[in-house]
């Protein structure tokens, strides 16, 4: 629904990339859990412009939670996380204003808002909305870890340069923590930063898939049908700007696989059910069955680029060549990983609860 | 949530494979709408078994609508949708009942409902609850098509066999209405046919590809953020048993191109706004530009096979072999193809209720 | 929403009065829980017209639970329950069809379906559609039972009749259980039916007021603000025919009280903390506190009477004097006293499950 | 659904009385909408303390709307409205912090967040956090009075003084706009605070009735059963703190009359469908039937008041004494009235969006 994500812990999303501030409204968190700043600092620090890649905006996103937080945990009762913008440059955008952009969402919004949403830096489209969200999902991510549920993000695969499959969980996934740029192979990640360092050259841009692993979520958790884990994650995962593709386990190539290769058998380990494989990434008929839960999203090549692109300005309705100058990021797919840990953080907090209620966490 | 799909327009899906009678309630559609039973009869049709192909069990699907019908055509109230059981043939999983099938949702519903789950025919969990869907499907289909919105879905792939791209939408759309195995391509449909054949000769089980396009559909539906028209199309397609990917546009391919490539430019034609490629599937920033809606759907081979699998008895908590017996399909992408017609459907007409008021359709 | 009712449990309503069958699908149960038919019986039955004093349509009540119940326990999928329709009688309405009732839904269901609705019997709007919330809520009724929560309703004035108030709460529970004509005091209660039976033979009907207790609720249940326990129980009881008020423990009388009055003041006992008043009714800030929740419901006279009234033809647009005949019940508080109960169990097993989790009832 | 209302519109509320600002999050307003800064303010005057009568916390409810507003109107994206917190006074709270408040949330609360909410004025149950929901009121009622929908309410019984009832719909309501105490009769208003003031040197509190009429909504709108317009209006009502009863139209008197006295007549009065009385209070079978919408809410008295209660130390589980310092109202119906106007406006915009769509108010 609009702007907000979730059932029994809802996160709504406020805000403009040129007004005083964004950000977003969290709300049926149990109570008594400890808020870690820090950690919302280190999420946001992964979600910022990185390096010579990046060449966009760059704002310290500080941010403050008015509500919802008593003595340093949370009361029950919603936060609201503030989060200003310093590095509005609305100036970039006059001359271009009538030109919708290729990619983005100028053109939809217009037929939709009729005219009326606010034009400077995309907006309420913009991804600097991404923040309050990897805010978010630090704290529930927090909450996650403090149960043995660890959940990593890294960068599979960019601008056609491959980064190696996970091998060993709880360790890839730490190993992914401290990583600005999150490849398990740190060969793999220079080749990629060094195509994303080629395109910006050519004024262009890259995309890349991602893919994400959740360990330690009990089986047993989502709902048959229209409540499917999949259901779920997917329309969390489908809400962040570029993602255009999401696939669980193994997604398309496993409709390539025959049956007796694509199921996952069981056997009893450590007085367990477990599968040997995990094909099905964690989930059998739309509910987790106990292994890791794994999925994919496809994110698309940034957008916004340097190459003069055809547009239509539609104030005259006339076709038009669209130059875009100002500040973008020639790649997001490594920025979008805190937003896909943030989402996947806080779906799973809103199913555990939905399950186990609104005592699941100190209980 | 759970059985649920969907906010304006709603259906709610009851039932178990071996009880009675399957259904489901759809509510939200306008007054007025006439009722075509024999499009109902048609869509059913294409979701049953087919030919050599299909081995699984045949019923008749009929239906009665025990609500929400006056005089032949919709009263704004709920409808109840009633699909008797017929074929019931409980003793197939007498024998194997505790031992979980790999790739089903047994051992998963088993953590959930603790061991009350109805076990005969896959329960609630069966397939066959996808024949409410698809009667509720085709008259949210048949409100679209009066009002101009086409949709149709080929098999673009199945067992490694590639059907042709759309090529010609309104006359590819038409073309596929009548054909039970629905590719663009009759050739690629009889090499794919053939390879079930082989798959159900070694006891095996194919997957595939389902490509879905809407025409018609207005600029400006949908929503930003957790509203996104991917995030509730991609909430309902993973709703259907064996999805396991959903990607809009170019999907994950489109994570490859350089953003120069994959920007779709704007042009004025016939004094509208047009994109010239369409990579982005008709939604931008969560929201329709007017171009069709396209997106793909991973299907995952058909987890029943007559191979010996490794299971695990969970009563005496053994390891086991598993060999099914009974009737089932050696591959379901053709007929999960009327099941995401019906999901597509009725998610659009949620969409255009809540965008334009519960008179949409008579206004 | 339309015509579900709860969050995490949820009951969707459908039929009209004159189509083959009416029922509910309800969803969100705990698994294993057993389901007595007798008590679903039991309710419906007090549900029926009762003695001299009802004159309506009688009809057995049949049902049939279609699905979620697997030996005899919730299977915690959707239960589907079916209500067959046998006593139609159309011929009755046809005369009158054009002409608006009085204190009925005609012409506001004219405005809103523009005349596609269901007119024979009330359609939609029939009073009959409460038989399956009834069967519904006496299946949570039984799961709140076995779980210590008692719940009862009493008729507390009917055609300007009272009833004692409650003085002794599990034994007036207890007591209420097996009355038709639910008073404490039997001396009322005939004084009542007497005053009803004045009305019917004036060809009139009269209204009244109805108290409902819950015993042994724990305290925080409920949320506050939007999510409040009275917000969520008032809109359930405004879902109910002729309900025209709905006040939590002492009510509209409080608003006279001075504060020194009218709040509750606490005491240790048994080492609980209670209240030695209850003039909240057992909730605080939309949150219970462990004592008795009360409220109260007025209902309004039933609409249907044998006097001439002035209504307009909607189709002429001419004033008309409508004269109603066939079957029509003098009064109904008796039997809304069974609707009240239902729905406030739905309501609460709603409220548990969101608190304590969909395993609350098994745990 | 928690801290959030509305479904097609939402007001998600968060904050808590002695934190840095409480606000709300309004989301699905209709692009383009103008808004007026001076009507929010003049309504959240209209809930400031006011005169001799108030005794309690005064603050310039100064409000910042950070987002969904570019060039004075709506943007059709959601609005963050945010009311810094100035006149924190903790101390006073410090003495009697484990003392829990006869009358207040207090202990439910203690229940529910298991000592973790703020405890501080109230924290999140504040009667403070009204103030959000009034400014977002405003402008809901802004567009509202554009489209001919005017509303209002008077304070219609208070310390067992009556107003004199409605009687001339349009001046009535207009004579309101202007009144901070919010009478018809301006004698009995006087009365009202003479006996306010009796009760506020008595160290006590006094309770009242509100009533609320509203003009010009169109007919049709709500829904049968558990969507009808008092389900929508009732559940917003009750979250109001001190809301105990709620009654449509002639709500618990009119079940003392026969049906042939409640019934309303219709005529047909300028080609229009009317009733001649308005018993009904404008609401048939849920749905809106043209007539003006009324309804009385029943505020309890302040339970805030300076002479001692009995109460218990929660932490050391003994009976206590408490006493009560600091700032507190002796009536707040008058202030009441601001946040019943807020949300009365803040559903209509809900219904009407849902029913006629996103641009029903530009369209």
């Amino acid at each position: 629904m609009k702007n907000t994500l979730g059932n029994a812990v809802t996160l709504t999303l406020f805000g403009e990339s040129h007004k005083e501030a964004i950000g977003a409204v969290l709300d049926g968190l149990c109570p008594g859990v400890p808020v870690d700043e820090e950690r919302i600092r280190a999420a946001l620090e992964m979600r910022r412009p990185y390096g010579a890649i990046s060449t966009g905006r760059r704002e310290p996103d500080d941010f403050t939670i008015v509500s919802g937080i008593y003595e340093g945990r949370t009361t029950g009762t919603p936060l609201c996380i503030l989060i200003p913008n310093t590095q509005q440059n609305s100036s970039d955008y006059d001359k271009t204003k009538n030109l919708v952009r290729p990619g983005h969402a100028d053109y939809a919004a217009l037929c939709k808002y009729h005219g009326f949403s606010d034009p400077r830096g995309g907006g309420h489209f913009s991804g600097r909305l991404t923040a309050p969200i990897v805010a978010a999902g630090a704290i529930a991510g927090g909450m996650l870890e403090q149960k043995g549920i660890l959940l990593g993000t890294h960068i599979a695969r960019c601008a056609g340069v491959d980064d190696r499959a996970f091998s060993n969980y709880p360790a890839d996934l730490a190993a992914l923590q401290s990583k600005r740029f999150a490849t398990l192979d740190d060969a793999a990640g220079e080749r990629m930063q060094e195509a994303i360092a080629a395109a910006a050259k050519d004024g262009d841009s890259v995309g890349g898939v991602l893919e994400t692993a959740v360990l330690g979520v009990p089986a047993g958790v989502g709902e048959p049908w229209f409540g499917a884990v999949e259901s779920e994650l997917s329309a969390a995962l489908f809400a962040i700007p570029a993602v255009k593709g999401v696939a669980f386990g193994g997604g398309f190539a496993l409709s390539d696989l025959r049956g007796s290769a694509a199921n996952d058998p069981f056997r009893v380990e450590n007085g367990r059910v477990v599968t040997t494989t995990n094909h099905n990434g964690g989930v059998n008929g739309g509910i987790t069955n106990g292994m890791p839960i794994v999925f994919s999203v496809a994110i698309k090549p940034t957008p916004s680029i340097f190459v003069p692109q055809d547009s239509v300005d539609v104030v005259s309705m006339q076709n038009a060549t669209l130059q875009l100058s100002g500040r973008h990021d020639p790649a997001i797919v490594h920025r979008a990983r805190a937003v896909v840990d943030a989402v996947t953080a806080l779906v799973l907090c809103d199913l555990l609860t939905g399950r186990f209620g609104t005592d699941w966490w100190t209980a």
